[in-house]
């Protein structure tokens, strides 16, 4: 059993925090920016000094390896992103960076034995706030193995030609080429020369604080759809329309959100997540009546039964008048809940019982590139305990030490599956 | 009794719906801009034609005066607006500047004996959809006569930096400067040189047409509030917070939008008109429960005790929790009913009789530059039918026979202001 040293990370955790400081506790670091180019050149200085050979693919990943005592056997990776949202924390994605830093440090500062050549790893725009969809890179780089429904929208070209949100002008592929961090495709992650992979990452909820436990053996990623509901109403004057003649649009929606809550609310599982998160109305003047509004739903949960059970409530939207209008329901996309590696799932629960860190078997309610490694490599995630479940905004808080518990599971983990 | 010509009406109504035509239907024209000043060139062609003199003021509005008999009397004015809002329609505002010409045109041809100069004037930028505020110029050249609570919204200073919502460089002031409209202050319409007025609108709702009348003889404006409702919640991770411990601002609104209608229709009120037209949410992504939602309610009635008995309900939410999260509620701003004057009004009924108009008494929901001018001068205002009561979109249609109506009994009730 090796423990990782707090000192380091500490360090490590308030000199990332540095690279694209909003001023207010948390971060900007959108994908190839100058903050997450100043991160990525840390990231490289620290792993040139333990001399880790350094690798770039053409999508900008970076690979850091250190050599094991089999010049033939597959890498062992662990990875994570360094790019955040707008006004993200100090610990979304960076903490899996951090953590394989960590890892290979301590097996260099400690002479650790192992047979595999071990690799951490920066993976590339996985938020996709300034260049979307999220996870582009790991749709990219594990294209070949994804699902076909998820495949089409990962097409190569389409994620090149992606227009920044900020930019109209700039595009992800312009990004690349400035970055200074274009390699050669032939580096990409891929499985005759990669074993396994391993993500560390917060957790983004609160199961793990609520239990009093520091990390979380993630055992899958919850399968999820999300629909558009939309409304069809007429767009009159709001001084002059008298109200029983109207098709109110906003107020179909919000009846048809009241709706949604109160049908799967009744449904009963406790586990079930929906998110009705973001709105479009039109004309939105304060003088109209609305003759146009959509929504989006996300729904996440394990089994594809109860998944089912919800998107027939939603579907039957489309069944009803809401306030004189028509509702249209269309799907936007799903995925099947990915299970992880049972052996490494394994190595990481035998890991966090060795090094008696408190922990227990949780669910990953959100999207990790780790996911879609998954088709391609056996692949596992580990959480850390983020303070009252925050994320994706600049509150985001763990603990030095449970950063440091989580890089000692992490590395013992990875020795197990160094040794089968 | 005298009668306004079809055959012109129409030809006015096809020249100018093609000044801004946006290609199936109806027309942009924001104020001042090359569709606008096309428009307003028109305007002083045929002005000009029938030897009207042609003045404008500091603000780009145009006056076209005939003179009557007495060189001393006062104007006696009609006139509305030649902006629209994004796509408009061909009646809203244009309908009360070409009844104005008509009149003109009419007397001019008909050689009809008046007293006083009468003139037909364009109000510049009602619509404020390029520069806000609504009721822009109005306010301005109005502002001493407005009550304090309306004025602070008027400042001169502060509308001449209004800026373009399409162009952060540009601002009313630029808009005024390069129009070549911009004439001298002492021509704006004052009390000392101007009797009266009077505005011909399209109605914007469906009552004459459900009442099969052609001509409205209108009332007031009705009395109205705009308040703002704002909930603040937490954002959260869609797909990893759960349900019991979220703060979702958009369900919070969701469901305060249905309370609000819930109580309100429980009043009992059928003339009460209520909106909730303009919703903003926060950050709006469909991964993140929102952690702010504000959206604007805007209510109309002629009572001020009806409007008391839904301002508590309106206030009474933000005792309320709602879904979690807190509510506040602030007002926007309010207004008491405008009177038109009794005597034009009279004027206005009768000259409907005498020329055998099927009309009715109405209120308008919707404000117009008369109603500020009516705090400085005696001012009334009629309405023309609109097809299923819509405006404000490009389906917005009164046919030729019923504008030119509207058109007469402008042109009939002036000379009985003339007369008197």
């Amino acid at each position: 059993m090796y423990t990782c040293s707090l000192e380091r990370m500490t360090d490590k955790i308030e000199t990332f925090s540095r690279f694209g400081d909003a001023g207010h506790g948390g971060i900007t670091r959108y994908t190839l920016s100058e903050a997450d180019i100043a991160a990525r050149n840390e990231f490289v200085k620290r792993m040139e000094k333990i001399k880790a050979i350094i690798e770039y693919d053409d999508v900008a990943n970076v690979y850091a390896t250190i050599q094991g005592t089999d010049p033939d056997a597959k890498r062992i990776v662990m990875g994570s992103h360094t790019d955040s949202v707008k006004n993200g924390g100090n610990y979304d994605g960076i903490l899996g960076v951090m953590s394989a830093m960590e890892v290979l440090e301590t097996v260099v500062e400690k002479d650790i034995p192992h047979t595999h050549p071990l690799t951490a790893m920066i993976w590339t725009n996985e938020e996709g706030s300034l260049y979307p969809p999220a996870m582009m890179v790991s749709g990219i780089v594990c294209y070949d193995y994804l699902p076909e429904s998820i495949k089409e929208k990962f097409k190569y070209e389409n994620m090149l030609s992606s227009v920044s949100v900020l930019d109209p002008c700039d595009t992800f592929k312009d990004a690349l080429e400035r970055s200074g961090f274009k390699g050669d495709a032939k580096n990409r992650l891929n499985p005759d020369s990669y074993e396994s992979m391993f993500e560390i990452h917060i957790e983004q909820g609160p199961i793990l604080e609520d239990a009093g436990k520091n990390i979380g053996i993630v055992d899958c990623v919850l399968g999820m759809f999300n629909y558009r509901l939309r409304f069809y109403g007429q767009t009159v004057h709001a001084g002059t329309f008298p109200m029983n003649k109207r098709q109110d649009a906003l107020f179909a929606a919000s009846q048809a959100i009241c709706h949604l809550h109160k049908e799967i609310d009744a449904l009963g599982y406790p586990e079930l997540v929906y998110t009705t998160g973001e709105i479009v109305c039109h004309p939105n003047v304060h003088t109209c009546v609305p003759d146009y509004v959509d929504f989006c739903i996300d729904v996440r949960h394990e089994s594809a039964q109860v998944l089912d059970k919800v998107l027939s409530i939603v579907k039957g939207c489309a069944e009803k008048e809401w306030a004189g209008c028509n509702c249209e329901v269309e799907k936007m996309w799903n995925r099947d809940t990915v299970y992880w590696d049972k052996t490494l799932f394994t190595y990481a629960k035998e890991a966090a019982e060795e090094v008696d860190s408190s922990h227990m078997v949780v669910h990953s309610g959100a999207g990790h590139d780790a996911q879609f490694a998954a088709y391609m490599i056996p692949t596992t995630m580990l959480f850390v305990q983020s303070k009252d479940g925050l994320s994706h905004c600049e509150p985001e808080y763990s603990t030095p030490e449970q950063c440091t518990e989580g890089a000692t599971v992490l590395l013992n983990a990875v020795l197990k599956a160094d040794k089968s």
